[in-house]
């Protein structure tokens, strides 16, 4: 069945909202959106699985090996298993609407 | 390291083009940009891959399961290995441009 990207997405919420797109037993692929939100002070993801993300719309900085990575619409990030990262910041006042693929 | 998803297309190319996004064993990324191309007459894919696709820009028709799906920009679609399925149409005088996830 085809489905919509953006539907629906509130224009605000107090966390993170995360939406399974797929499941399968090798990949799995959310839509993750994120209303100003960033990662705890002092908190790293450190994920056994592989992530590659991309920013659909808004815009982020995501910090990971020593760089600091300034992602707008269109940009692509891949993020391989037990690389320490984390979102040091996220559109405000603006959704930022990620497309994530978890991988193996 | 950072990528753009439309960096670069062409305005115009007599075949698909097809970039490799991102390779691992259990799944396979790629940026597929249409012309306006559709499948030849007669021609169904029958894949051996699961493929989950968002239509990132431009317009398609696909047919699959004795359905005929319109797709514009953020719509997507998974479509399970061994679904026969065919692309009748791509935007004309426009670049279509897909996402397409392909999984075991």
């Amino acid at each position: 069945m085809k489905k919509h990207l953006f539907d629906p997405i509130p224009e605000s919420m107090p966390q993170e909202l995360v939406t399974d797109i797929l499941r399968s037993e090798s990949v799995r692929i959310e839509r993750i959106v994120s209303f100003g939100q960033a990662s705890p002070d002092g908190f790293w993801y450190d994920q056994s699985e592989s992530e590659w993300v991309l920013l659909r719309e808004g815009s982020a900085q995501i910090r990971g090996n020593d760089r600091l990575r300034e992602l707008g619409p269109g940009d692509y990030l891949n993020i391989p298993a037990g690389t320490r990262h984390r979102v040091e910041k996220t559109a405000e006042n603006a959704r930022t609407v990620w497309l994530a693929v978890f991988y193996k």
